[in-house]
């Protein structure tokens, strides 16, 4: 299929475009030095932009996958009208293969396959679209749901400190942490957001700064061992962060650096807010050492732009994501509500199990 | 007076050399990729190198302040072997004003000065290279002091987490807290040493990993936000730091994260060593809220070799140094001896006041 120019401006809450029947992402790995769209026309091409991190963020993530499930119906229809839904499992397992933590992206894959049965003889990929754009909707809707009742818990006059990039770029648009923050300094309350620059893929510094500069809300970057002596000096209200999986006791996995945010802010009395769409809790797993916890590359951390930083033959420890216990987290903001000191019981509630 | 090539292979332990009546130092700033020295003939050079960090590290500064008063003292006795005296003040000056918080930098120079009045007429230049000499000599032995206190603290078969870089480089030689750690892994104590990559400038990638590769002690690096992470799965005996200036009651000022690392330390019960030499200690400075700490160009955190990271127009918070309380500290090393739980009437025992 010949490539399509997509002719939007760079935009943070368009991260992922569906637009002449293909799926389009905003590169995240080059930005914001470039803004650029790289067009994809099959699945495998999708798990591989997953994996790659042209697309981040567990929401985001969990989207992406369901168009990709669009891209694989379309190949496997045209392959057998009869067979697409046996052809189709291997691009999913492709798909749900492309990053372990995110469990977004299983329950998207999940949702997706629970139409197969009732789409009958009939081409899928329309139906199966209506899904994927559905949930790319309900997710915007979600994080504005979330904006409001996150904002509500934060008082007028304060900072906040971010790590990584809960924002639009994260999500299907707004923002899960980003979508707070958006919502409680539209109502004037917030005076500085802090950004944790976010080593070693610098979501904080080239996602969050970018996407925050844009809306003009003021952001400060700081180093992420410099977050603490900043707690010290006052004036911090909330730690506010996204999640990547939230086990069935409130334990939170995200970004590697936001465990080391947690334990500074319980000792300064900062609070520590995270906000997720119920989508990325996984009542399957009971706490968060049953979270399985991707590693990438040493090389993450070795090289930056493809050359050497640190002295060769030596290795690095590179897990991407950390788990919160729940008893440092004060509140769990969700699309259907927020959860207090979470722990079992009121995560069962929250999901209505 | 022309350059002289210097002839020795770049080593952790000559990062500050007198050969051929002048100072060369390894340039730190371009570690691991680039080993190479810069040739220092006035004071003023040195102080720009000091300044740009060309040698960083408190007992260096010191050391390398000590050699700008020889280089200062030889201009200034050509100039007149009368009003020397004069003329070096202004030199010392500019010395004293290249780094605010390692307080090394003002011994040294204290030091030095408190020689003028002993040298009578004659030419000052060999007297103060004697001194020079001598700073530099009494810091190696200095920290092979502390290298066996500190190892006898560290228990059999534990893994310890050091943060920036105290080692060789940051020192005459063989490190402060990296002098602990050589001590204590020579005594087969120590099974992985843990650095911190410590953004923004990166010492433990490019510094310690370096030099603890040359000793081939074993070395991973962390990135600053998944050291609380590390300590979470266990075996962390220790965290091993330097300071840059430790005041009368035992708080300790050390490079931007070590206060963030102590913090995990206590939640954790992975005890804090601090290792720095009584010339570090500054007992006119009641608390670690009296130290200035020294806030760097945001572009350090907002650019990597020379080219943008962060999103444009950003702001970065960017302190140099931050202050750990003496409450999270279990031992200060030094030559003299060890102070465990510092505190004002323990340190004033150490300093014999």
């Amino acid at each position: 299929m010949e490539a399509q120019p997509l002719t939007i401006r760079a935009n943070a809450d368009k991260a992922i475009v569906w637009e002449n029947d293909r799926l389009y992402l905003l590169d995240q790995r080059i930005l914001p030095t470039e803004e650029a769209y790289i067009e994809l026309n099959t699945a495998l091409d999708t798990a591989h932009a997953i994996r790659d991190m042209v697309v981040r963020g567990a929401p985001a993530i969990g989207i992406t996958a369901a168009f990709g499930v669009v891209l694989a119906a379309r190949t496997c229809y045209a392959d057998s009208a009869e067979r697409w839904r046996e052809f189709i499992l291997a691009d999913m397992e492709i798909l749900a293969a492309s990053r372990p933590t995110a469990v977004n992206l299983f329950w998207a894959l999940d949702r997706m396959r629970k139409l197969f049965s009732e789409i009958g003889a009939d081409n899928p990929e329309p139906r199966l679209l209506r899904e994927a754009l559905k949930i790319h909707q309900e997710d915007v809707a979600a994080n504005r749901a979330m904006g409001a009742l996150g904002a509500n818990l934060i008082e007028e006059n304060t900072s906040v400190i971010t790590h990584c990039n809960a924002g639009a770029l994260a999500t299907g648009g707004y923002g899960t942490a980003l979508g707070v923050i958006r919502s409680a300094y539209a109502a004037g309350k917030i005076s500085m957001v802090y950004a944790d620059e976010t080593r070693p893929w610098m979501q904080g510094s080239r996602l969050t700064a970018w996407e925050l500069a844009q809306d003009q809300i003021p952001v400060t970057l700081l180093t992420d061992g410099a977050a603490a002596s900043r707690m010290a000096q006052g004036g911090i209200g909330w730690i506010i962060v996204g999640s990547d999986r939230i086990a069935a006791n409130g334990d939170v996995a995200n970004k590697i650096g936001t465990y080391n945010l947690a334990v500074a802010a319980k000792y300064h009395g900062v609070k520590v807010m995270v906000a997720a769409p119920t989508s990325t809790i996984d009542m399957s797993v009971a706490t968060g050492g049953d979270i399985p916890i991707e590693f990438r590359n040493a090389a993450e951390v070795l090289q930056w732009g493809g050359r050497q930083i640190a002295a060769t033959g030596v290795d690095a420890w590179n897990p991407v994501f950390d788990v919160t216990p729940a008893a440092l987290v004060d509140a769990i903001v969700t699309e259907r509500g927020v959860v207090l000191s979470p722990d079992s019981k009121k995560m069962a509630d929250l999901m209505g199990i």
